[in-house]
């Protein structure tokens, strides 16, 4: 028997037509590429997404096309996210630090018709531009005094795709299952992949966000998303934040420790997104100003796992630190780290010890962990297994790309993270790897993540990682690779294998340590692995 | 273009599931019938829901039956909730104040194939027996050892239902607008009618709460459901606790001020959720203890206007007074009344003011006014119109009984509230009157709950309500009823209307004072400007 409710479709454009209504005063604060920071409201920023819908639509857009953007995080961004899928049209998010190659793939796979591009990225757009879809118009994000001068041909201007336009939308109703957003992942093993994300989707992931952190998602908080609006949607907070009525700061292009730390100290920022490099740098900047940005009570880190001199750096001066997890294909969000009360009278050790996991699952994403078989595995905190998901916001298949979305589900339809994971009883998700920079040494795994977390508390290392090495004997053996912070004065090997000596069996330790200026990341900001691989095939030599 | 993410159906189930898993340890705690306090978690809760829904299904259940509810705010309601619903049957709650040929109509009209039943309830049922469907079985809520000696027939003992039943259920998918709840308003006019409300109406309904109230949905927290199971899903926290983590306090069937600022005291209840009645109830014990329970911070008041005088005695206190708006229909929720932050410095006059509103609306709700013709109306404030309500938690039409249906949608398929309101340009619902108990003078309307938020600031007043009598030359004039607080000096006719004479134009003004020993509440707990209509058509005479 069906209930006797009202079926409205889920849709993106109604997060901030609500906003407007009803938290018309909540801002929206930019680092602009022009130089100068910008101000605004929701209420205000619904009239110009509105005039930017209209705009699009003069443009020739439909239903269903794709419309790409290469830009920082910023108020026109967050409109493109808005006016393109407000319109049914899909918002395709490019990762600026791609290889000239992905971007090309990228553009020409999605099909996209238009491009929004920040003035920073004009030039590398000029570069690749005969390699472009002749069609794709671009247009770039800023006003007519700004415009630069361009090799490219036909270049619309932002500020005039709205001028004239009505500041009103009735937006359409379609479907809650129609495509909104569609983003590629680094693409670190073969092509990048694309997830297209729907209203539906969106919405719920939206919504999980807000009961997921009510702390931070409250009408009257600040938060900076330093996570680009090209990475998962910036973890979704450009939808959560309207929903919830929380103000948004946009960094733009200077995501230093000092670009940071001023921008936080003046717009008191509560709560800052980001993945563990950015807040190493800013940790750095507090360290050397003795205090912490006025404000700041709140970090939320993920996309790589939070080293825990990190967490242990931002807890001890009394900022909450949420470690958590996700995916590209997950919208992002799959878990979060905060405590329960019950552990609030714990230990500062034995919180951070947890802090350390992936937290717990969030509404909506249901967790499963199996052996090589695919068996359940139980959930003991000691048996890792493959981690598979399930939810409303998790990809079903690669956009236009049967042979990978092929690869990627069990045969209930579950979605594989390619993660290494236990889960505890009390529901925390610990990862010890991703499967394929695990090392198998002797039969046996050894986990990446737990040696590094152990050596990035030596105060001489900068960053660090370890990876698989081929062995004749042991198929694998682990290598150490040191960034210092002084390059004078690396930390001495032996003083941290010794520090590894105290926490894990002999045969767990690294063969050797090597010692680099700078490890290699990949474009969302992570430690490349598989560079590093290729980099030290023959091991240390 | 449809995305390409998962399509899980949203499933109320899942929530106890979630909340098992993830927030083991967080909180039930009821008042039970039996006499003493019970406590239980929501890890324990889980389990004993599975067994439930396995023994439900032992009794032949099947999708789509209708199982009733007769019980007060307690766990095993709670499991009832969950067990009926999760297994594809649908939990309908009887409101146990309904008159006995009300409670007939309801049981037969809705065709309930079991009855659970609290031990306070079994007398009303043995003397409505015969009137009831032949084959509705009738489950005692008790154990064994408290069965009482009953003249029903072939009575069931709800804790042998659950005896020796696996602890663990897979739960079945169905689709998301699957029925699963059914609740009859009380009926003030003509026979009550059935929402039938379905998972997803439900699932969201939980989602839009938790981010409505963060401050109060958060795990940690603690809540006190004084507004009953069986009056619109509690106002949906039965949902949204376990959605959020917060704990829930169910206080049984003592209501009065004293048995709840006790348990509110020992349980360090940080929100309490109910209709104005009980918290007038609760200020006069507040105000003879002098202080307020210990851990109180939070009160939601809805179900009907809240007295100006109710949200200044709890704000001067410092506890944050939420005025929510909603109906059976919407499931309930529709706006709620905290303030933006930028109304913080504002002072406690104009914040009271401001409280007296209905607030703001909540995500999902789409409100609109217009005027007789369906014009909408400008949100200036000042312009009352006709209350239109759109969204995926509001009823599409009546429980079998498309003829109620047929009168309560426009042609835009809006569901009319029967409410009179302004909204004002920053999105705050005013409601000035239903529109049955609006006073039509002269061709103009008279508000009488503004004329009742006055009259209720005189230190005498217990309670009062402003009620139309006809008139042979203004066709309708107020009357204005009082409860004393003190029967032996009630407050006096001309200083009631002197007050009055401060805030409105003499024409306003009610014709008559009358003092009354009791006003006649509906089973809803609002006073019942039905019954006073008809014991006053005559006027003050
Ligand atoms: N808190 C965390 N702890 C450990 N690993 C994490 C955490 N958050 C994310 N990850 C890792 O990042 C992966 C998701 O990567 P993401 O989708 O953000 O980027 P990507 O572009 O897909 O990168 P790649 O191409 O390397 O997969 C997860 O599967 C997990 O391995
Ligand atoms: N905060 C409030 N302020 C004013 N009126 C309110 C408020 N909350 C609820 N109401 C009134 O209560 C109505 C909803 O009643 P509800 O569904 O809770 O009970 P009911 O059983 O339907 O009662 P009835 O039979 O009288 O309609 C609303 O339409 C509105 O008139
Ligand atoms: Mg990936
Ligand atoms: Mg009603």
């Amino acid at each position: 028997m069906k209930g006797q409710m009202m079926h409205r479709p889920l849709k993106i454009a109604d997060l901030i037509t609500f906003a407007a209504d009803t938290f018309p005063d909540s801002e929206i604060v930019s680092v602009r590429t022009e130089g100068d920071i910008h101000r605004t409201t929701y209420g205000e920023t619904a009239k110009r997404i509105a005039q930017l819908a209209h705009g699009i639509q003069g443009l020739g857009i439909e239903v269903g096309d794709r419309i790409a953007t290469l830009a920082w995080n910023g108020y026109r961004h967050f409109e493109l996210y808005y006016g393109i899928s407000g319109i049914g049209a899909v918002c395709h998010t490019i990762n600026p630090r791609l290889s000239a190659e992905q971007m090309i793939y990228i553009i020409n796979h999605a099909k996209d018709r238009l491009l929004f591009v920040d003035l920073t990225f004009v030039p590398i757009i000029e570069k690749l531009r005969e390699h472009l879809p002749e069609d794709l118009r671009v247009v770039i994000m800023t006003d007519r005094a700004h415009m630069p001068e361009t090799s490219l041909a036909g270049v619309l201007c932002y500020e005039e795709v709205l001028d004239g336009q009505p500041d009103h939308m009735d937006w359409p109703d379609f479907p809650e299952e129609t495509a909104a957003g569609l983003c590629y992942t680094s693409g670190t093993t073969g092509n990048p992949k694309g997830t297209l994300y729907s209203h539906r989707s969106t919405v719920l992931h939206a919504y999980s966000l807000c009961v997921t952190l009510p702390k931070v998602l409250q009408e009257g908080s600040r938060i900076l998303p330093v996570v680009p609006l090209f990475h998962v949607n910036a973890w979704g907070l450009p939808y959560s934040a309207p929903l919830s009525g929380a103000s948004m700061i946009f960094p733009g292009g200077a995501l230093d420790g000092k670009s940071l730390y001023d921008l936080m100290e003046r717009e008191k920022v509560f709560s800052a997104w980001g993945v563990p490099t950015v807040w190493l740098g800013l940790m750095n900047e507090i360290n050397q100003r003795g205090r912490l940005p006025d404000g700041l009570g709140d970090i939320v880190v993920g996309g790589s796992a939070a080293p825990r001199s990190l967490i242990e750096g931002f807890e001890k001066q009394g900022v909450n630190v949420c470690h958590a997890w996700g995916m590209t294909e997950m919208s992002p969000l799959g878990t979060q780290g905060n405590l329960p009360p019950r552990m609030d009278d714990w230990g500062m050790k034995e919180r951070i010890d947890r802090k350390q996991s992936q937290g717990r699952r969030v509404f909506g994403v249901d967790l499963k962990i199996v052996d090589d078989e695919g068996n359940r595995l139980p959930h003991d905190g000691k048996t890792p297994g493959h981690l598979y998901v399930r939810g409303n916001s998790i990809t079903s298949g690669y956009f236009e790309n049967p042979e990978a979305s092929k690869l990627v589900f069990d045969e209930e339809g579950w979605f594989c993270t390619g993660d290494i994971a236990a889960i505890t009883s009390d529901g925390f998700l610990v990862i010890t790897d991703r499967s394929k920079d695990l090392i198998k040494s002797g039969g046996e795994w050894i986990s990446s993540l737990d040696l590094e977390n152990i050596v990035m508390s030596h105060s001489g290392v900068a960053n660090c990682a370890v990876i698989a090495v081929p062995h004749p004997k042991w198929d694998e053996r682990p290598l150490l690779i040191i960034q210092s912070k002084d390059d004078d004065a690396p930390p001495p090997k032996d003083e941290l294998l010794e520090m590894l000596g105290e926490h894990f069996a002999k045969w767990q330790l690294p063969d050797d340590v090597v010692y680099v200026d700078a490890l290699p990341m990949t474009a969302t900001g992570k430690v490349s692995k598989l560079t590093l691989r290729k980099n030290f095939a023959e091991g240390a030599a």
